[in-house]
């Protein structure tokens, strides 16, 4: 073979290999000429100034500072040992909150530009604090600064669609107990289950009457299970998880069955009623998605693990508050980029539809983050009959998200991928340089408040917020 | 396309379509020749005798009344609703079981022919139920007749490896609630857990330990709860294990935990001390294999729903004692053909070998006789660490024995292969025909009485078996 000598392109006029645009595709389709496609964009798209940039950064010493940085943050991400270790009040053990101060999803926004399902939970969280009698009360409060809001991200938590943490709810308490983690935690409320609910801007009777039983019953119990039980390894459930059909974001029975049979034996030692532990082992059961609040936290405190590198072109969050659509860097801690949150593309629960819909929400998206949730897709083809497409679409989305992350995590295994480790953590430079956005399993919210759930499905984020990160990741390389 | 000409095969002489004998294809190498392998083989090996029986079983109107048949076994055994519905004592509830009767996995087999693994089960079924006050005493009275054996099959029951089944031991009870099911019921004992254990042979002072806390406590706690509870629905969590990377043989991590799921709650509720619930809801958190006896008398019940269905070809029992194995005929149920059980190739624990392995034993092999366990391999691909091979394995597993088998069960899908229903109702004429075994996953037992699991891998069935059955399906159908 190493003989034949290669014939000229011009030698071979008959048929074509496409490249790019669709249109010279369809050109030479429409001349019979075969076509060969290939799934090639031209780096950023052709665009002028980013090929500048992407050259600018591919300076050898430059690109090898940026790859050191990526290297290490990918190390740090994976030493870290996310454990659940308690159950608290979020006044009590969120670090900086306060009687007057809502946490919620996504980047900071005022009560003027809160979209529909976050201004339904805000109602919510003000009738459940007893700072309103009713939601046209709580309204009027809120829209006159009654309450101070601000994001769970600025205060080591997340939160699942609205996100709402207010200063009376339970909340996990997660620690980082590798040597380099420095006792770091995190936090996110407890999953409230299905149907209506506070998460997705349900406010109604049933809804705080379930979140007093949450924080009455189900937290103390947990609490005092995990105190007898001592910690639990999340990183170890998630992998088991990840090994039985769950991708850790839309789809968590798996974990939810496993954190189930952890906790069910040290439940029962509680000292309470059989009946009280029976209600409590219930509410969960019930529940495919109770894990997810603990995959949130557990995938926070590892990206927090990664910020503050230098150089490194990594995310550290990527969060939506209905409205906006905001992503962090790992190396610039704090600041956000933000662009419009998007419609989802999915499907919906009967009688609803995409006029339904509000645009993305919820800090779950720190799970694809972290490289799992979406980017495991192929973990779990289950999940294609809940968001759509096929087995091969989500084998396939786990491949493309491969290309714009920094490394492969050995600890979350995929099993379909002949056991790949999850792509983790994106490269704000691959997602510019191919053109290509990460892909995020979602829950669906109604666009008004009081609703809740209308389906699910997959959603990217806005092209702004990685133009802007991209242009300031430039510029913080000059410096750095 | 219509229009051109097929070539004659000589006119292109200088490539080689390889159909069978590796021998041929070897030469066509040796001579530079470019060779297509196909995965083919003459029918039934190209034997005279098979090939006019198979011929015979062809005839318009015979294959019509076999295919009908194979359709209606296919369609009763999808029809039967497998529940657990209660546990008790096998004294008890077992149809036939008495005193001085010992039931064991596969063909019937007396004492001097039993494997290592088998006696020491039945030493220390002797010293359970208080026959025999050391294993010589046991030894000496199981070879002087002192107790009867029988198999489990011969009683609506199964059991793993071993599979003994003594008078004093509890047992699951399961019920078909379908219409057409009559309240059918079948059993097995409850699962032991992993290490030295009675079905692997052992039969020392812990072992017996852990059989009578799972009859003094274990049992009846489950069987309130489930009295409490009401039946549970086994094909549904099935199901759902399938989609969690359960193969429902080897795997039943999933199946372990939805079902603790399920009777959690209800053994809180059973008026027993909190403590006495944690040390059973521990019990069955400590052992992913809990399931097992589960999944084996579900399948052991859609499988008698196809018994007595004349010219169905397709089998009802596969089943090892560890010195023969045994397959029965839907058309002719209660008959065996029999043959040697073989060695298992696999994976080894620590210190352990294939000299040390006893060749295949247990009924668990009802697994793969109803389409899971190593036919739904592709949805388990976890499981080839477990017992060799790689995820593609599993998958070209589950598609080569979707050509042995009658039909595929939708109840039952798989979601790597699209979600393709199982391979189920092995189809004796496909398996003469296509000169191919049923894969099955299997545990090892260490070839002595009293040491326990060595291993695990992948088995077939002896030859012997399918030709005999073969044989009588071929005189069944003339006569039928």
């Amino acid at each position: 073979m190493g003989t034949t000598t290669p014939r000229s392109p011009l030698e071979t006029p008959r048929a074509v290999v496409h490249l790019g645009l669709r249109e010279v595709a369809d050109g030479a389709r429409a001349a019979r000429v075969p076509v060969t496609e290939v799934d090639f964009q031209p780096p950023a798209g052709g665009d002028p100034r980013r090929l500048r940039q992407l050259a600018e950064l591919g300076e050898p010493a430059r690109a090898e500072a940026i790859e050191a940085a990526n290297r290490l943050a990918l190390e740090r991400f994976m030493q870290s040992q996310p454990h659940l270790v308690g159950v608290g009040l979020a006044r009590e053990v969120v670090p900086g909150m306060a009687d007057d101060l809502f946490l919620h999803a996504g980047p900071p926004i005022a009560w003027e530009r809160m979209s529909g399902p976050l201004r339904g939970a805000v109602l919510g969280g003000m009738l459940l604090e007893g700072k309103a009698r009713d939601p046209e009360e709580a309204a009027r409060l809120a829209a006159g600064g009654a309450v101070r809001f601000e994001p769970c991200h600025h205060h080591q938590a997340v939160g699942p669609m609205a996100g709402l943490i207010t200063p009376s709810m339970p909340v996990w308490i997660l620690e980082d107990r590798s040597p380099a983690g420095g006792g770091r935690r995190t936090f996110c409320t407890l999953n409230e289950g299905l149907g209506k609910v506070l998460r997705y801007g349900a406010y109604g009777p049933e809804v705080l009457e379930r979140l007093r039983f949450m924080a009455a019953v189900l937290a103390p119990a947990l609490a005092a299970a995990l105190q007898a039980r001592g910690p639990v390894d999340l990183k170890m459930l998630m992998a088991q998880a990840l090994q039985m059909g769950d991708e850790g974001h839309n789809r968590n029975r798996a974990g939810t069955s496993l954190l189930f049979r952890e906790l069910a034996p040290a439940l029962c030692r509680t000292g309470r009623s059989p009946e009280a532990t029976a209600s409590v082992l219930e509410f969960i059961h019930r529940n495919d998605h109770f894990f997810l609040n603990l995959s949130m936290p557990m995938a926070k405190m590892m990206l927090m693990a990664t910020e503050g590198i230098p150089r490194a072109s990594s995310l550290s969050v990527m969060a939506r508050n209905g409205t906006d659509f905001g992503i962090q860097l790992a190396c610039m801690p704090g600041r956000w980029f933000v662009g419009p949150a998007m419609p989802v593309r999915g499907l919906y629960f009967p009688g609803f539809k995409e006029a339904d819909a509000n645009p993305d929400i919820g800090d779950s998206a720190i799970t694809e983050t972290s490289g799992i949730g979406g980017f495991c897709m192929a973990a779990a083809p289950a999940i294609v009959q809940f968001v759509g497409g096929s087995p091969e679409d989500a084998l396939e989305t786990s491949r493309r998200m491969g290309a714009i992350t920094v490394g492969r995590n050995p600890a979350f295994a995929i099993p379909a991928l002949g056991f790949a480790g999850a792509p983790t953590l994106i490269d704000v430079q691959k997602v510019i340089e191919l053109s290509r956005l990460p892909t995020i399993n979602t829950g669906i919210a109604h666009r008004e408040p009081g609703v809740g759930q209308v389906g699910a499905g997959l959603v990217s984020p806005p092209w702004e917020c990685f133009h802007q990160a991209f242009e300031a990741f430039v510029e913080h390389a000059r410096g750095a």
